[in-house]
């Protein structure tokens, strides 16, 4: 904890500095907005930033994560609270920060259990099918917002400012880095620079609706309370239970989305994460938004990504950002006041519309169509049942993919190439084979998901005249107890038909655990070679002479 | 269907109609007893005995299966109906069937899309957990009809017949093959034998009770209707929806019973059970069930069992068993009222004790302490928190035990073992090494579940000095989306540290996806070499002779 600051120097200040203040000045209009798509305040998306921000700078792993408000995790919010509070009302603000406390919960229990692995759970097609389907449901629930705001259905003055701000938006994300490049600036500063483009539409917005006089025309974000939050939660033991299988599922959300953007990042940073320590992190600042009125936060790989291109070399920067936040809400407020809705809902779409991902999609069809069936049936899933249920149904595919493709394991007939110690797939190379001797390489690991399965195709591939199988173990890195009592019915089933079973080249490891259990060993009809070459040789000799026991499959 | 039929031969006529008559003897008591496990009268489980098993002899790809009643599936319905329905009412008995409806649809259609792979789903240490859950379960709610039956809390006639029952039982059951093999039977006729202990003690207990003059003391089975069940089911659209979800559970666990028990027989056979048949064959079974005043139905490990070792070759023996029923429900059935409840009850008991199994938790202490713990929380979770989420937990554990191991891969540091073209891990064997030159066998399929756990892996072992990474691919059975994400990413950040990137021993499979995806060959810093042996001679003197390029991590 801290260690940073132990050995903090000098010359790592002014990146630190720079970057802090570059953030607030993308996490003021952002925090709003996603606020808004949580359904609460958008003051409580400035709250989310302060105090969880700085727990996760004391607990978390990652030097330049920016923990606050996200997308996906405030559409979760949204959608889980939908039915059990009134959009708006104090009730269902109280049951966001009850989510928020629950996920922080379950998410420190799993860091101090050590679950880290729980953020292997989804695969990355899967990952990204959702994420493009909460992508577009965040999309779409803004349109509205978009073409008027919340005054009146449509109005022109507020549909000019919301397409006039997405216009403005879509062309500084897709032309102004390049053009900055252009007038000289450098390739990282102009990059940088285009990320504040939010900030300066919603000041240009501003001014434009005070120069038309459209003040009371165009929905604006009203009243900001100025001052800190206080701290504090109302807790409701019959509402913690409603909110007791959302907020699990939030709770999954943020740490895949947190782990993700930490490990993204300190990847380019050659930098390690602590997985355990990311789920303390993550759970503290969860802890921490829920006492101090604010809802589930987690890393946002697009803020910390900036934080980390604008400088920030330790969680300084960070608390330079909420000290920043901090002083904005304590002095006046009315400004911000002005921000006129139809401009943030602008840049949520924008921002969400760069959450879609159609290159995984692309690659799997052409590396795995599983993959791309398992994104597919997310998306739609997501689309047409709902997010919670997308969250589960992803769980259900990314693991289903597991066990479907365990269900065809690889299994190859070797023999040996002529005149060599080298044994290779009969289908692919011109090899040598004994009509007694049955080798086979398991190409799988032997666990539940399989172990039936390869059983059956090692007894399919045994032939009238086969006296021996040999199983070739290299390429098998474990096996568990279903998959060890599948070979000791294999071996029974083998011997009840006069036919020995050998293995070779089972790995230290697997070796160790079949000596541990017995049960394989003290039955097995065979040997146990250290290499194939050497058990061709013997099975060759013992081949030729053993008795014909065989009998006819009755 | 019916291959069988074409092929038959009259010498397997005898085995066939013995098999027949011996399980109809098993068949009364215990479908009869199975109906009450479900909450049902005892005259539902002879009607779903009968169609049932004609249907699957029809469909299911097993010779000697019996299809009907089964413990694991009779205590689920009656779980699952516990609170939709009052317990005896024509309410309860419809849904039931409902639920056989459902559960035979869905398993139609996984038999159609060809998901036969959903039966790798649960490992045997969790499968066996759960049956234990369920077996004591189902003990227990036996107690209470055991000591007296319905008629009162506790009565002493009721209370004698069913621990008189319990004790004929549980000699039979360890004595009585032994016992009968000393008198001079042959083995396989004792155990058969000794499988109709239940019907005689039955008998035994009713002449009991009518010597004793306790008619009207002891509660017993009471009026059996007489005749065929009609065809016919009551339907609900609003009763389907509430049973959606147990239905779904139900059918998995049918699904899991019935594919265990006709595999561990066909493997005795020599035979192959083809897994979507099995699907077709018990979804059929159990909309037959449904529309024959039956419920959820599966195939029977202990009754096909018996049905084989009584000498059952084909489908006939269960025409036969099927027919036989048929008759002793047209005949007059008043004897079958006579049947004390207490002594149904002991065999219940008698038969889940049978069910208990610990030999699979202690294998599992020895060999892999994971599915040891599997079990435990199996069976805890039937126990503590239900029979329907003791099988959502199992789900979990399986598949939950799957992506835990992937976050532990084995990955080792090879050199070559001198004067040979053998690499092994430095850690076993007196090995070679270049200090420019890792060489890492990655020992397991890069999938969601680890690649990111194997690429820190790797950038952890990379040393100051090394300038080339060789990854011996000859254990990755596969590469997913994510696996291939994560590789490039990998290279990508060698790249950046001047490290180049190499890989051997791709396996045919896995190079076909390489090559058709093409991201990571295009972009590879390194080469793909055959074997670890040419990498080894060609990076020797590359590595020796390379620019210094490498950037200190910054």
């Amino acid at each position: 904890m801290l260690f940073w600051l132990r050995n903090y120097r000098r010359e790592l200040l002014s990146g630190d500095l720079t970057a802090g203040i570059i953030v607030v000045l993308m996490l003021v209009p952002q925090g709003m907005a996603y606020a808004l798509v949580a359904g609460l305040p958008p003051v409580a998306g400035l709250y989310a930033s302060i105090l969880p921000a700085l727990t996760y700078a004391l607990f978390g792993s990652s030097m330049v994560q920016s923990v606050g408000p996200m997308a996906i995790t405030s559409l979760m919010t949204a959608t889980s609270l939908a039915s059990l509070a009134p959009a708006g009302s104090a009730l269902y603000s109280a049951m966001a920060a009850q989510m928020a406390l629950i996920a922080g919960v379950v998410l420190l229990l799993c860091g101090i259990f050590r679950l880290g692995f729980l953020s292997n759970f989804l695969s990355r097609p899967v990952m990204s099918g959702f994420t493009c389907g909460a992508a577009i449901i965040i999309a779409v629930s803004q349109l509205k917002t978009l073409l008027g705001g919340s005054l009146s259905s449509f109005n022109l003055p507020g549909a000019s400012i919301g397409a006039g701000s997405l216009l403005l938006l879509w062309l500084a994300r897709n032309h102004l880095p390049a053009l900055l490049k252009r007038l000289g600036l450098p390739a990282k500063g102009a990059d940088i620079l285009s990320k504040l483009a939010p900030a300066l539409t919603l000041l240009l917005a501003i001014l434009v609706i005070v120069k038309m006089g459209w003040l009371g025309q165009v929905a604006l974000v009203g009243p900001i309370p100025a001052g800190l939050p206080g701290l504090g939660i109302a807790l409701s033991l019959e509402q913690l239970r409603s909110l007791l299988l959302p907020a699990l599922l939030i709770g999954f959300m943020i740490f895949l989305s947190g782990q993700s953007a930490a490990v993204t990042l300190a990847q380019k940073r050659n930098e390690r994460i602590n997985t355990d320590q990311e789920l303390l992190g993550l759970g503290a600042a969860n802890l921490a938004s829920a006492v101090s009125g604010g809802f589930p936060v987690t890393g946002s790989i697009s803020r910390s990504a900036v934080n980390q291109a604008a400088g920030a070399n330790t969680p300084l920067a960070t608390l330079v950002t909420a000290g920043l936040l901090a002083i904005i809400l304590c002095v006046p407020t009315g400004w911000l006041a002005l921000l006129p809705l139809p401009a943030l809902a602008a840049t949520i779409i924008i921002a969400v519309l760069g959450m879609l991902d159609f290159d995984t999609p692309r690659l799997a069809l052409r590396h795995d169509r599983g993959d791309a069936l398992a994104w597919l049936a997310t998306l739609a899933g997501v689309l047409l049942l709902g997010v919670e249920e997308g969250v589960v149904l992803g769980l259900i595919l990314s693991l289903g993919t597991v066990i479907a493709r365990a269900s065809r394991p690889h299994i190859a007939i070797l023999g040996r190439l002529p005149g060599t110690e080298h044994f290779r797939n009969v289908e692919r190379y011109p090899v040598e084979t004994l009509p007694h001797l049955l080798m086979l390489r398991i190409d799988a690991g032997l666990f539940f998901g399989n172990a039936e399965v390869i059983t059956g195709q090692i007894m399919h591939a045994v032939q009238p005249a086969t006296r021996q199988v040999l199983l070739v173990m290299s390429a098998v890195n474990q096996i568990d107890t279903t998959g060890l009592y599948a070979l000791v019915e294999l071996n029974r089933n083998l011997a009840r038909q006069g036919i020995q079973l050998h293995m070779s080249e089972v790995k230290g490891q697997v070796m160790d655990r079949l000596q541990h259990s017995s049960l394989l060993l003290q039955n097995l009809s065979g040997k146990v070679f250290l290499s194939t070459a050497a058990a061709f040789s013997e099975l060759f000799d013992s081949a030729m002479h053993a008795p014909d026991s065989r009998r006819a499959a009755d």
